[in-house]
């Protein structure tokens, strides 16, 4: 499995992501999930995978090849992020006509999803989520963020602490916690983790991370906050039981 | 959905349910999915509920109907609780099999899902899980819960406060925070929450709880949580960043 997120918000985008592939428990690896594929100065784009590895692996060697072709649409000459997400959805697509009917005969799990976060000078900051049939949603100040993988672990944190006025760093901070519940939960998402900040019309990625297994810095956050949550939990009032009668307490007759 | 949990320790036992069910988004309901089968003074028997929902109110109403006959064995005259699991395993598998085919023809999800926690005169507490095929796990200090239903959203704050030595009241306010947490990341949980705890070694339920929509108390927890979890973020460092050339952004060649 996987877990990668993106959250948006007015200040800017932050994108995260795990590096864990397992194909049941025999084949566990790690692989790198996040991609920067930005042209600094003029776009910021930023890819997440999660699902088949041979898909994900093949989407992003098109996306590669194509930025070495003068003539194709790539990441860097289409116009808007939104025409950037369908050129992604495209590439999903065609890789799911050529090889889908070959896994497909020996019932292997062919899905994937993307998270695709940046600007293109002219717009906005935008984050968009890329399905496994190729279309997308857009994340909107409501509910500003997105995830892909095994996404429920972490979003409670993302519930309770986020909003489209969070700060930046708190945004980061929040998405390495979100990772961290995950990793803490289930085995199946594991360091490095990757993480990278983007301050909206920056048009460059100042600000990145990757927290390898054993980081002190990932070890100091997760104590201070396995403590800080042990203090907030400890501060939660006991519950107020109700009055039962010994001769009542059958709640069902 | 559902999301229903037990807690084992050296203390005693605490069960948690929700209370919502719902088949598609035109079909959310309220439902009991906590039931107490005690016989005060000999034993304490809990039992939890979660998917489909004609399979789990066929097989409670098999418990009482059971209950009538002296002749059958039930839940007051089973010797053990691995025979109490058994036995709930049993009616699944009855159910199963009468009304398995007729809803396998329309594709309609037959699973099911029990927890069984209590204590035989004679026997420490325990805790089931009993699975829609009738077969069950039992809890084991070193991990002292048990979930069924919606499950993920709950388990990181199981994951961080819980040992097997951890005041009884402080488990109950864990279970009820891992509902909490559940309700508002998930739509298909919700109140009204069942909560019971049971000392070991007391033979009778002298603590409950239900907490509806609106309660009070349930609003106060939510925000006193909410609050200290805010707090317990704040109080996590800001990420450290890697130092930066724009000229080497491009993290993938």
């Amino acid at each position: 499995m996987t877990y990668c997120l993106g959250i948006i918000n007015r200040a800017g985008l932050v994108l995260a992501a795990d590096s864990r592939t397992n194909a049941g428990v025999d084949h566990i690896s790690t692989y790198r999930k996040l991609f920067d594929f930005s042209n600094p100065g003029e776009r910021v784009i930023i890819a997440c995978t999660s699902g088949n590895l041979s898909l994900t692996q093949g989407a992003i060697a098109q996306f590669k090849r194509d930025l070495q072709d003068p003539e194709a649409a790539n990441l860097h000459n289409l116009p808007t992020m939104y025409e950037v997400s369908r050129y992604i959805g495209e590439k999903i697509r065609v890789l799911q006509e050529s090889d889908g009917p070959w896994l497909k005969k020996d019932k292997i799990d062919f899905k994937c999803s993307f998270l695709l976060g940046g600007q293109i000078r002219g717009e906005e900051p935008q984050l968009y989520l890329i399905y496994s049939q190729g279309n997308g949603i857009q994340a909107m100040p409501e509910t500003p963020f997105l995830q892909i993988g095994e996404t429920k672990y972490g979003k409670p944190i993302l519930d309770r602490t986020l909003t489209f006025d969070t700060p930046l760093d708190a945004v980061a901070k929040c998405a390495l916690l979100s990772i961290d519940s995950t990793m803490k939960s289930n085995i199946s998402v594991g360091p490095p983790i990757n993480v990278v900040m983007y301050h909206a019309n920056s048009f460059a990625i100042r600000h990145k991370l990757q927290l390898r297994l054993g980081d002190p810095y990932l070890a100091k956050v997760r104590m201070q906050w396995q403590e800080s949550l042990r203090q907030a939990f400890n501060s939660v009032p006991d519950l107020e039981w109700e009055q039962t009668d010994d001769a009542e307490e059958i709640i069902i007759d």
